[in-house]
This record gives structure tokens, C-alpha cells and sequence, in this order.
């Protein structure tokens, strides 16, 4: 299994300013960062570390500093050497047990379920279902197999992308059962199995496991902070041969991260030179929340090897299971990916289809409503964190549905089976990795009502006090989901 | 790749009465009446044959005969014999193209296109859609994704079944977006890449497609004529090693054929004694079309190895794309598919569902309305074939919506490319084969009007008539699909 390739500029981003800072030898408080890092899979598993002498340049510390806090790694299992290779990272003991999908599952009345990040249908969806069904008896008299789309959906996405400036002919789209779907198409035609597909990490549960169910072998890049880290995002594409990428420049999930134009314009550049096919899911691009302009899908940029995947979900409804894939303009690309999606089902149901059409093109109209009221979950759910857990550190996101809060304590998986007693449902920062760790991250959406996101909070206190008081220990060493 | 085993008795019925009648030697009528089958797939290449013994038994026959036909056949490349394996079916020459899946494409005005079989919505669906529309509202307040299935829908499903006499649990069911999209969920939790999969052949082509796109490798067992060789199915079975098998007993798409109650008894237990999963596929048993009683549901035999798949296609409307898996009372198993189905898509649309359960729940009123039109258009379709193709052989379906043709002479593929330039798609014989051939066989959907039907059956006759005149042999030696 191959592995990402960190560079020595993505893994100083990852450390932070100051990463010998505190009390004590500068090596000792490096490895231990390193460590931290390992431990909690911002670093994966099996991920090549920088040499030496290059992490030296870039953190501008002493060699020696660097040499011994390697040193310590070794000793302590956390890093192998191996010829050819460099430093490995490595999780000491078993390895992590993986995690199954986020899957929704039926809830008590009183229990809060943050595991998974849906809203109810946004204000004007009924109408749209209304609106369609006047529509549907000129298609009840055909027998209703549509494996590309309807014509008039396939037109609709189209304007929805021309709109966000990006010139589409209706040709280049297939309509899916959701933006999963269109992953798992794609995946299909354009990937074997056995082959590497590269993927930011953390990144959305569902999408790992859509590339390992299409027998692909995912490999997280781990974010660098806020940011892509796109050097070892190259070196890691380079040295796997993966043939397809998964990203989520568009307020990733779960960090809530935008990656910049020129990001966008390099990450497409990267996949051309690697003769790879990326990816881009923009479930959440058109929930930016601070006013601020869209910026431009991925797929402007690069010579056509860029894949854009969406669906009505986020903006919308989830009940309503349209998505789909923007190919380049290749008539045997969408043939292929049309025949990929046949064999996983024969088509999106017509009623689901018009209703999209209409809602897309109501877009300008509807978001707004959507963008208004998580907003207002946002403040709400910000508001009290802030309140009732001040220690919990997170980056205000300016879109998309999640906050990825940093816990005091690498305690993820212990305070959400805690919550489990208390009447809530947290995902682990560990469900969102795709080598294991993220021990102390949380995603938590802000997709329920105000009351319901403060009661949450109060429930999420109690129980991370109850993990406090089982005791452990008080440093930073992550203790390992084992 | 592993093959179907047929047994002395199956091969006789494929052979069928007097194999060695007309005129010349009997070894050499024998071995023209083998090849014939082999050449067309209704012996698959690749599969193992009775011993010469065992066939001499079997024919009745003159030791003599079967070794001397076997010699010819072997001598023109139609026979190998391994050992260990006895003689082994071969079709000389290059390997036979694998077909497309059948992919509904829009047509023009004036095609005729008969190589999918499916109807327009039956009387009462829009209605049913109205109805749905009234209930969506209140789940328009929550999130929308069921990954299992609405608790209405499944409750209706499993209601569908205790009509058809067979006792099930809600928690049984799991809905999907169509009876494909159940297959592959079905197969992605329950085999490997790499295992095998049995199933008919002739059979439903996107079955062979989704079966092989879930990394199965699927293996061919001849139907018996109109019958099922069980003995070959538990052959094949034990020596693949197969861990499930598709089967379409009730009017078998594309014959029409249908297993009987102790069939299906037989069937079920020889999955049994395989410790292998049956998945049968329901998707026509709602349409007898002759007032018969419904033959009672396969999963009603057998110690729990049964899985039944259907959905509203064929009995209500495709463009309803509503399907379902029916499991043995096992949450775990249970739980399996529903985590592999997560990985194809989150869930099947809300209002499908509601309208779906509609529907089920007034098959009593709709289906005998379905029935009637296909019942009209079945007698259309039989009375212009007999009328204007008097040499086309066909036995006449007593359900389904597919009339399974025999050609006088193996020129299926010809019929089908000649059928283009009159504005008629036709889907040849051998896109129903699991390992290639069925050149002399034809299927006809009845799913069009009576009058295009009619239409349709005079541009079979040009077309039929221009392959004719572009001569090729006369004797019953069936060209190869090179």
C-alpha cells in the first residue's frame, strides 16, 4: 500500500509556529509535536516524512534538534527508516480499526443526532415537487429510463455551472442518484482496482469509503491547517500512480476550508502533469455564508482533466437524491461513465429529475433562504461552544455546514461514546481519516435549529467532563484508539 | 475462469427429441445438432460435457455415435478434452465480443426501439404521485436520507409479499433505486472480487454487467429448453465454488419460462447444500398474463440462503426507479447490505418511496390493468410474427413481457445491424448470453402499442429478408459472431 509524501514546508504548516517552544529540550517538544501529529493522523500512517536536513531548512531550527527528535520517534515507534524510502510514520500496536460509513440511522425522539450533516428541505422545495408533477404526464407515456438524465436536467445543471462562470454543454452532464453516486460511477469507469486514489485527509467519510467499495486504494494528503498542502499532494500522485483524486477545495468536509483561485488553478495543473482524473465534489459550493463572491469551480482550470461532482442535498433537500458529474468534453468519457453507472443502477427517477431542473434554476432564490438560516445555526452553535466549552478551539468557517472544533484533549471517540449515554450522537474526529487518528478533532455540523444545537452543547459538556473525570493522562500524548 | 457443468440428462433436453434423426450418419447429425448448440451458446464455451457414457445412457443411443460425434467436434475444434475435466465446450477461433449492457437511448420519432423491455406508466400512477405528494410535507422536516428504506415503504413491501403467501418482517426489507441497484448492493456485500457467481443463460444482460462490475465472475448454466437443468446448477456450483447465484424463475427474462413449486423447492435446497446465496430476481412475477395463480415466491423454500430482489419497473413504471432487497430474518445480514448499499448511494428518494408504497399497496387494482395491455399487445406481436415471419419459432410466454424467437437460421446479429437502417433497434440473441453466442435467437418485448408492434414486425420482415439475400449458407452450421 503506498502512502503520501509529506513535504518539509507541508509538515513545518502542519507543526505550527514555534515548534520547539515550552518548557523543556527543543527535541524532546518537537517529537513530541511529531508525535501528536502521528498519533492523531494529521500525519497518516505510513506517510514519508522529510529528511533531516530539509525539515531543518524549513522549520529554521538546529540539524540537531531535528536529528534527535527523529531520534526519539524511532525509539519510541513512531517513525521506521527504510532504505529507499526515508522516514516512514507509523502508529505503534495494532493498527487503528477502521471506521463503516456515516449512515443515518432512525433516532429516538429525544436523541440529538450530529453525525451526520443534513438539513431539513430548504423553504420553496414543496412547490418544486408541485411544480414538477404538472410536468410528469407527458413522461408517464415513455417507459421512464433515463441512465444519462432528462434532457431538461441535463440543461439545467448545465446553467447552474454556466452561471458560476464555467461554460457547459449539456452533453458533458450525467444525472445520478446524488453526488456519492456520481463518485461511485466515476470511480468505476475510470479507475481498476488495486490502483491509488488520492484524497485529502480528513475528508468525507462516505467518499473513502465509496474508492475502497470500487476496490481503489485511497491514500490521504493531510490538509496543511487551512490549507492544501499541493506539493505533497503532487508527490504523493507522482510516487502512488494513482490514476483519480477526490477533493473538496469548496468548503471542505469537514474542515470548512476554501481553496484559493491560484490553489485551484495549481491542483489542476498537478493532475494534468500526473495524467490523472480529479474529482472535485462541490456539494457545498454554493453555501458560502459571509456574503463573500463564489469563487470559480476547479474544473475552469487545467486542460480537462477535472471531474465535477454535485448534487441537490445541501443546497436543498436530501430527501432529494439528484446529483451529478460534469465530465470534460469527451463523448467516450460520458459514454463510459454512463455505462459504469448502469451497472450500479439504470437511471434517476423523472419526477426527482424535474424537480431538480426547477430548483436549480430557482437557485438564486432558494439559497438564499438555506445561507439566512445556517447563518443563524452557526452563531448559534458558535455561541455556545464558546460558553459552555471555551477550551475548544475551532477556525470560524465562512461556508459550507461543519465546524471542525480542536479538543483540548486527543478524547474524540471517548467523549462521543459518552454522548451516546447522554442522548447524543457526535461522529469522531476518527471518521474522517483515512489512515485512523484525528483522536482529538469533532466535526459538528450546524444543520439543526438553534434550541437543538444549544441543548446539544450542553449535552456535549456534560459529557466531555465525564471523559475528563475518568482520568487519563493530562499531557498531550494522544492516547491511541487502540 | 470457471464453467457450467452440465450433466448428461440437461444435454439431452438441449439436444431435445430424436438427436440423431434426418439424413446421414447419426454421429454426424449428433455432432452438427452439438456444434449448433455450442455455436449459439445455449452450451456455453467453456463448459464441461457428460461423458461419453454417460450421454450414450442418456440418448439411448449407440456407444459409437456419441464417441464418433464427439471425435468430429473435437477434430474441428469445438471439443477439447482435459484431464481432469473431461471434455470441455470451445468455440474455434477468436473469443466472441462482450456486449454492452442494454442502455435505453433516445430514439427518433420513427425508431421503433424494441431492445429494451419496458412499458409506459400504467393507468393510476400519476394518481398514486398525487397521493405521495400529500403525505411529503411532513418529511420535509427532517434530513431525507434512508439508507434502508422509509419505514412506510418497507412495511408496504413486506405486505406485498405476505399476499404472495411468504411471512416477512418490515426489518426484512431494504428499498433501493431499482432491482439492479438491489442486485449490486446484494452482490458488494455478500461475494468477493473474484468469486463466482451462477446464473441462467440465456439471462438479463445488465445482471451479467452489474455481476461482473461487483468484480464477480459470472458462469453461464443453460436453461433446459423451458426448464431449469438443477442437476447442472448444483454441479456448477459445488465445483466454482460460487458464493451466489441470480435466478429469474418467475417468467424468465428473456424466455419467459417459469420454475415450477418443486423446482423452486429443489433450487432453494441446493443453495442450501452450498452453503451459497440465491438472489432471485421477482421483477415480472406480478405479471401472469393467462388468469393462472401466482407460483409462490422462491424464498419460501429453503433454510434462509434465499434473497428476493423486485421492484415497480415492469409492473407500474421505470421511470419509478424504486427497488428492494428482501433478506433472510438476520440483522446482521441485513446491516451488510444496507453498509453496501451506502457505498452506491445514501438512499432512495423520499416521494419514490411514498409513491411506491402507494402502489404496492393497490397492485390488486392496477396490475390486472397492466396485465390487460399486455395481454393485447402480446396477441399483436404474436399475430403479425405468425402472419408475416411464419418460420420464426417461438413458444408462447404465459407472463413477463418477453417472447423468446427462434430464427431459422443463426443470424441474429445480422437481423439487429439490418433492423438500423429501417429505424428498428433489435436486441440480438446473443446480448443475453453469458459467454457469447445465441445467434438464432431474438427477443421481442411486447411493450409497444399493437400498432407499433405491427409496424414493427414488418420491418423485421425487410430487414429479415435483406439478410437472407446476403447469402451465407443454408445448412443449419451457424456462423460465428467472429
Amino acid at each position: 500500500m503506498s502512502h503520501a509524501t509529506l513535504t518539509a514546508a507541508g509538515l513545518a504548516a502542519l507543526l505550527g509556529p514555534d515548534p520547539t517552544g515550552g518548557d523543556g529540550p527543543a527535541y524532546r517538544l518537537l517529537a513530541t509535536r511529531l508525535r501528536t501529529l502521528i498519533g492523531d493522523g494529521r500525519v497518516p500512517s505510513g506517510a514519508r516524512l522529510p529528511s533531516e536536513r530539509q525539515l531543518t531548512d524549513a522549520l529554521a531550527v538546529s540539524r540537531t534538534t531535528v536529528t534527535r527528535a527523529y531520534a526519539v520517534l524511532r525509539d519510541s515507534g513512531y517513525l521506521t527508516s527504510r532504505a529507499g524510502s526515508g522516514s516512514v510514520a507509523r502508529v505503534p500496536g495494532d493498527p487503528i480499526p477502521t471506521h463503516g460509513p456515516l449512515l443515518s440511522r432512525p433516532a429516538g425522539e429525544d436523541v440529538i443526532d450530529l453525525t451526520y450533516a443534513a438539513l431539513p428541505a430548504t423553504p420553496g422545495v414543496l412547490e418544486a415537487y408541485e411544480r414538477a408533477l404538472t410536468e410528469l404526464p407527458r413522461h408517464l407515456a415513455v417507459p421512464g429510463y433515463h441512465p444519462v438524465g432528462l434532457s431538461e436536467t441535463r440543461a439545467a445543471v448545465a446553467r447552474w455551472f454556466e452561471r458560476r462562470g464555467l461554460p457547459t454543454d449539456p452533453d458533458q452532464i450525467v444525472v445520478t442518484n446524488g453526488a456519492n453516486a456520481a463518485l461511485a460511477a466515476v470511480t468505476a469507469a475510470l479507475a481498476k482496482p488495486g490502483q491509488h486514489a488520492v484524497m485529502e485527509t480528513p475528508t468525507y467519510p462516505n467518499a473513502i469509503h465509496t474508492l475502497r467499495a470500487a476496490g481503489t486504494r485511497p491514500i490521504g494528503v493531510p490538509l496543511a491547517g487551512d490549507d492544501w498542502d499541493l506539493t505533497s499532494i503532487r508527490r504523493t500522485l507522482a510516487r502512488s500512480r494513482a490514476v483519480v483524486g477526490y477533493a473538496l477545495p469548496d468548503f471542505h468536509n469537514p474542515t470548512g476550508a476554501l481553496l484559493s483561485e491560484t490553489g485551484r488553478a495549481e491542483l489542476a495543473d498537478i493532475y494534468d502533469r500526473a495524467g490523472a482524473w480529479l474529482v472535485v465534489d462541490e456539494t457545498f459550493a454554493d453555501l458560502a455564508l459571509d456574503g463573500q463572491q463564489q469563487t470559480g469551480p476547479t474544473a475552469l482550470h487545467g486542460a480537462g482533466r477535472v471531474i465535477s461532482i454535485g448534487g441537490t442535498s445541501k443546497a436543498f433537500w436530501g430527501g432529494l437524491r439528484v446529483g451529478w458529474a460534469r465530465l470534460p468534453q469527451d463523448p467516450d468519457l460520458v459514454d463510459r461513465v454512463v455505462r459504469a453507472r448502469h451497472n450500479l443502477d439504470l437511471g434517476t427517477p423523472v419526477l426527482e429529475q424535474l424537480v431538480a431542473a426547477t430548483l436549480l434554476d430557482d437557485a438564486a432564490t432558494l439559497v438564499p433562504r438555506r445561507v439566512e438560516i445556517l447563518r443563524a445555526q452557526r452563531s448559534a452553535l458558535v455561541d455556545a461552544l464558546r460558553n459552555r466549552l471555551p477550551e475548544w478551539q475551532f477556525r470560524m468557517p465562512s461556508g459550507g455546514v461543519n465546524l471542525w472544533v480542536t479538543l483540548p484533549k486527543a478524547r474524540s471517540s471517548a467523549l462521543a461514546a459518552a454522548g451516546t449515554g447522554l442522548g447524543l450522537r457526535l461522529a469522531a474526529g476518527g471518521r474522517f481519516a483515512v489512515d485512523g487518528g484525528f483522536e482529538s478533532h469533532l466535526r459538528l455540523p450546524y444543520t439543526l435549529p438553534p434550541d437543538r444545537l444549544i441543548e446539544a452543547v450542553e449535552r456535549m459538556a456534560l459529557a466531555w467532563a465525564s471523559t475528563a473525570e475518568a482520568g487519563g493522562p493530562q499531557d498531550p500524548w494522544p492516547p491511541l484508539v487502540a
